[in-house]
């Protein structure tokens, strides 16, 4: 079977890979900064787009979603906000990529205070720029799940 | 701004579309059936495949994938599986299927007893074929949950 598909890590990192950990990178600096104009740059704006945050049902499209980032972001403290376990695949003009968000709320401490999300955020290339066009994110297990059945 | 990705609705149906929904179909109903070889038929065979259960941390590649379903099918009793809520878009040869997936104990009552998890599956299409490359479900909210504002 032939693999149009390309995982890709931090041992065989090409230009492609780099650039879409780049867009991966501005989801979360936009997030950081609460700011709407920001993270509308990281998006298409298009009918297409979704977007699934923790613990909620789906979004549909540019407008939905950016109505619920300013809700969001009139509701939230300031918070830092990271992520881990960076994973990018690509294939052709599209990537997925999947890491673990890491939020601290601003003056927290990294280990008790930190929620920690699992997230696959889907990028497409258009007009050679990497935007996002799928967010998907739920909380992340804490330790001692990790050692349990995973259960679909 | 052109836009490779279209999103597609039951009103505007191509053959593409149908192909992705057939195999978001093949997904749940080899989820249904708890048989390992019928889940295997959907995934594709590669390294670059991911996995994110609910409440669990990522797997990456087939061969984790695969453990993960040897594990959940031999802890599981039989249950119903339907989805719910499915959107389809469509980039070239990739897509991703957006869905609530409902499931409900062999026995159990539709209403009172069914677990909703949000998904998102990603499809990839190798040789003609389309196979599920990535799956991410988190538990969808609760009726009483809609009501509040979601926090990333």
């Amino acid at each position: 079977m032939s693999l149009p598909i390309r995982p890709v890590y931090r041992r065989n990192v090409t230009s492609d890979a780099t650039a879409v950990a780049a867009a991966n990178l501005a989801f979360y600096r936009a997030l950081e900064s609460r700011d709407v104009e920001t993270m509308s740059d990281v998006w298409l704006h298009d009918a297409a787009t979704s977007c699934v945050h923790p613990g909620w049902h789906r979004l549909d499209g540019w407008d939905e979603i950016e109505r619920s980032w300013q809700n969001i972001f009139a509701n939230s403290r300031p918070w830092t906000v990271s992520c881990e376990d960076v994973r990018v695949a690509i294939a052709g003009d599209f990537a997925w990529v999947t890491c673990v968000e890491v939020i601290v709320p601003f003056g927290g401490d990294d280990e008790d205070d930190a929620a920690r999300m699992q997230a696959t955020n889907l990028f497409g290339r258009v007009n050679g720029e990497w935007r996002l066009v799928h967010h998907h994110a739920s909380p992340s297990p804490t330790e001692q799940l990790v050692s349990e059945e995973p259960v679909n």
